[in-house]
């Protein structure tokens, strides 16, 4: 069983057509999952719904005591992408052991149609949580990176292999 | 480095207007990994374009012979359904040693827009491409099988596990 | 208040992903008038749900019933376009007196997303249907057209302005 | 002839994936001309490209100034929804004589994909330039209304039927 975590981010974000505001509603998750016709056990949970820039340490504890929580060894987290590597960071020194986790978002709303990559990600994201060995990794733009030899470009959007931290 | 060789299927099917019928044009592939925000090292090569029922042994030894004569180890096909098993097991028995080799494709065409799984289906294919040991898969609805443990559903269009034959 | 009759045609098309067919199930209208945030007072009967090549005469004389038989003046009948001429010189010769009927179709199915042309049609149709005097017209590609005023271009799938028979 | 004005507005808004903001690039009029494989014999010019709070009169005189100008008798004004009815109202008395204008918009922008109403709202407005006498309108769902009997409801983004102001 693939247990999902959705935390909000990007990925999630709907248009408001009154304030002309994103906001969060409910997960686009389900319906995604549905149209992939995706065939695994995969059971959904959200734990909060924002804006990563807003995910406090307290979040992030949040999401850790999920992780160790849940029985399955597959855990997929959606994520907004500002903060997406403080999160991995977090979470591979937060004592989780013998689970792969990988962290993955959208650069673009899944609810914006035909521009998005949100559908894209959750594809790969899926795969990587399957295929990869326990650690926390980073899913976007087609890669896995680990949690370490990863940064977000801010001026591009893309996220860049890094070295590892001595 | 990781090749991708297109064949057609219902992947790449798009609609004429004019006679109604479905045909093919150049594939999606390029735009799809732009949408995707893809940054792995690809090339995109188009063998053949045609509906997988039309695949012929003649046209299996062809995609055999070029994942024998790519220089990388990592292969992607596009491929349609109805003969995806048929092509993972000649490419299997097809003396091409130490690559891994995933099959995907799509039961909508991608040109018919947020009906279509081909998009979350490239991606996780991708990714099993990469994280996958050598050998011969098929990935769809979210999955990967190896190619003597699936069969596909022709009542329902899924891909679903069988034990291999012995 | 606007009856809209709907009879099928490439508009309301569907793909079956198991037989790779197109065909019909239920009309994407009440979704496309909801989409359209459409607060015009409309009815909507499906009264076919055929490919227009198969509409008989017997087809027809249903379709004049109901557009006499309805209490509005104004009607708006999605059809598909092969045929689409040959039933508005019906219904012009039916005697149906003092309606405005405007006929309107896709030249690809709403449900293939991005690229059909039936969500504008559908808004085009709509404004035509309370601007024009009685009167049956067809709606295609951004213009109206007198019943006796158009033929379709076969090769090229637009809709072309004749001089009336005389 | 048609005569389109390009204003902005929601309906050629843009996501901006690095910011995640909400501007203005090139309109997507001609790319939704085409889609709807309108034959209109239509000339699309930008004015600017504006959120439509921060329309000023000046602006509303540089708009008025264009429809004076150009040759043709039928002139469709895209416009962000908030002040639409103010600017309506600003050609209705800026001595533009016998020319039917029309201004249009959306509410969710045509970029976001399945969910606007942009492409429908287009359709309208341009059946409803063709057929509506001299005059000053807006089209919006699905409807059109003079000038002065139209307000938009803030809370519900519906435009609604006011009486005229006496």
């Amino acid at each position: 069983m693939i247990q999902i975590f959705v935390t909000g981010g990007t990925f999630d974000k709907e248009y408001n057509f009154v304030t002309g505001q994103l906001y969060f509603q409910d997960s686009n998750l389900p319906e995604m999952l549905e149209r992939g016709r995706c065939t695994l056990d995969v059971n959904v949970r959200t734990l909060m719904m924002v804006d990563s820039l807003e995910i406090t340490d307290l979040d992030r504890e949040n999401i850790a005591h999920n992780c160790r929580g849940t029985g399955t060894k597959q855990i997929l987290i959606t994520h907004g992408t500002d903060t997406m590597v403080k999160t991995a960071e977090y979470l591979a020194k937060a004592d989780i052991r013998g689970k792969t986790i990988v962290l993955t978002g959208a650069m673009i709303p899944y609810a914006f149609g035909s521009s998005s990559d949100g559908f894209f990600n959750l594809g790969s994201a899926l795969a990587f949580v399957q295929a990869l060995p326990a650690g926390v990794y980073i899913a976007m733009n087609g890669r896995y990176f680990t949690w370490d030899g990863v940064q977000k470009n801010r001026s591009t959007g893309y996220f860049e292999a890094v070295s590892p931290e001595q």
